[in-house]
């Protein structure tokens, strides 16, 4: 049988899940890449470039774009500035888009992803978390495939395949607890970024291995699986299970439970993303022996002992803007922690301190949004200024 | 919205997933019961059908039909004999037929349901041992479901709703050990029938408490695998998990496995098979709680160890009447250890022994796998008199 590659542009290509997505794309011949994007690695980018074939590549960063020039093979043409993300999508006209930039950056691509017709792979979580309600429905009317890279979010989305909506019970989230986890926030209020870095199962970003410490990665997804499987707070449960080998369950009104389950990798959920609705072996995706694993242990994760766990259920019942002034505040929250200026004791309290200060608007569109989180990082500035 | 309850014919509905059947269908409007079938408790046969207003009974005992008749309802046809399970079935002709007899008399009506047209939710595991490579292609051509009862089949086939057959890298049975596991065959040669009936996790009856000690259902378990989920064996793997919490996994090729996990009670299995492809709420499902459960411990399944599992993969590779062969070898050494005849240690050997030197037929039909049982049973018989 032959059959055309699928076309993928990838949002941040130079990044960890980015890297990971290009050597899943190597090895498979089902998928290409049209499209490639970076902040400001112009080294890494052009050499993508060149292996790769890609059609177009963009860079957010005008000087970045002048040393990447010199370098970039011909055929490959190049874009920049801050729209760079959005036209290379138009340019490209991908089958897919996995969007694994960091941060509130990925909105505005995705958004666009949708009007350009593109599946989307979500690596950027806070997309879905500023935007989920607008994103969501613009994708039901585009007719589009939305795959959570997330290893959580893919585990639900595989459990839920061949299963009703109507028939979901409960979705449960592992948390691996982080290298926190026998430790409250008051005992490890002064802990440093190395404390912070050292997560016991996944190797990630600095910015989500501070999340991962304070919890508040759970609470973006909680979030994210409000709005990527249409489910209320009392649908969404979250237990600490420290080897991260059970990524989350499916319960069902019978009483059946599906997990999904495999070694703390990242490059099975985005496999399954970029591959979907097909299943290939991928050389790289590493097999799970549970007799070598040997136990599976779960607690409960106590909203108490993980106060930013609560705010996730917060912003879910709040709705409007409040799931972008959560991402604000902790955006900003955990750089001035890594850049010293707060203890990281202090980043959740912040957070849930903004949260109940601002107003939340319920009537959103990508506006609102945008301003909102312009208005809450001067805001969490602030406290952390007067702090 | 108004529609016909599914018209559902129980065999053997006086045992134990009988009673539990009955329990499901009366919790559920969407279900009703046509046909009920024992082999000799008239008295709660009488009831039963009274109970779910069953349009006709069949018991195979001839005594037991004489004090039956006096107390049914009018209203509900009695029939009997040796074939009255399979008139049972050409005369209430129902959606679906449960098969939950014991042992291979459950053989001869399965293949009645498949020729009548009627989905099967197949709790007699002997009649897929001992003739699934009749039972599965006529289900395919008859273009009728086949719903799994045991709950490791359950669990494979639930992790395969909406994933496709040729993504399956492999599957995992789980097994408790049974009351034994920590013990070796030589050490438990003298076990008595009581300490066997001590199974750790789940409640059944005592031939299946029987082969969970030793094993053998087990053995029975993955012959099972191979005809429903036509798998080779080795795509058939088996892990020790003494929780009883996870049933069984699919791994596909991607890495990623799903698993079903519920509380060790047969409800949820028989409820999914009842009810497919619905999945209603069964106020008598026991929710799991990962939190309060704890741990998942794994280990592996040593065929060193666990001779009888060897058994099973053996059948399958040789195919053809090996089954039959295991099967009523296998029903002979545990009736002969039930009634004191043989030890424990006993059982495997002299299923061993019968099935390697019994000659295997390779072009199979009813005919001969039924005379093969016959000749299996007594050449058995003479090893344990002989013993």
């Amino acid at each position: 049988m032959s059959y055309s590659p699928k076309r993928i542009a990838i949002l941040g290509s130079t990044g960890s899940v980015g890297r990971q997505a290009l050597e899943i794309i190597a090895a498979d011949e089902s998928l290409s890449v049209v499209g490639l994007s970076a902040g400001a690695n112009w080294k890494l980018l052009a050499e993508q470039a060149k292996t790769f074939d890609a059609d177009a590549v963009a860079i957010a960063d005008p000087e970045a774009a002048k040393e990447l020039i010199s370098i970039l093979s011909e055929g490959t043409d190049l874009l920049t500035g801050p729209e760079s993300m959005n036209d290379l999508i138009w340019q490209v006209e991908p089958d897919m888009v996995l969007t694994a930039v960091v941060g509130s950056a990925g909105l505005g691509p995705t958004l666009t992803a949708i009007k350009c017709g593109a599946d989307l792979a979500i690596a950027n979580k806070e997309s879905l978390v500023m935007a989920g309600a607008i994103i969501m429905p613009a994708a039901r009317k585009a007719g589009i495939n939305v795959l959570p890279v997330d290893s959580e979010h893919s585990a639900i989305f595989q459990c839920l395949i061949g299963h009703e909506h109507k028939d979901v019970h409960r979705v449960t989230l592992t948390a691996s607890g982080g290298p926190f986890r026998n430790k409250t926030l008051d005992q490890v209020e002064h802990a440093s970024l190395d404390d912070v870095l050292k997560h016991p199962t996944w190797k990630m970003g600095r910015k989500i291995s501070v999340d991962s410490a304070t919890m508040m990665n759970k609470a973006l997804e909680i979030i994210e699986t409000h709005h990527l499987f249409d489910l209320p707070t009392h649908r969404i449960e979250v237990v600490i299970h420290p080897e991260s080998i059970v990524h989350a369950c499916v319960e069902f009104f019978d009483g059946s439970v599906l997990a999904q389950l495999s070694r703390p990798a990242m490059t099975t959920p985005i496999a399954i993303a970029l591959s979907y609705p097909q299943r290939p072996a991928h050389p790289s995706a590493p097999l799970l022996d549970l007799a070598e694993t040997g136990a599976l242990h779960f607690e409960e994760a106590d909203t108490q002992r993980y106060p930013a766990l609560e705010l996730g259920y917060e912003v879910v019942r709040r709705g409007g803007t409040a799931g972008a002034i959560l991402n604000a505040a902790n955006e900003t929250a955990v750089e001035a922690f890594m850049s010293g200026r707060i203890e990281f004791g202090q980043i959740v309290g912040i957070v849930e301190k903004v949260l109940t200060e601002t107003p939340i608007k319920t009537e959103i569109d990508l506006e609102t949004i945008l301003a909102t989180d312009n208005e809450v990082r001067q805001r969490t500035e602030e406290i952390v200024i007067g702090n």
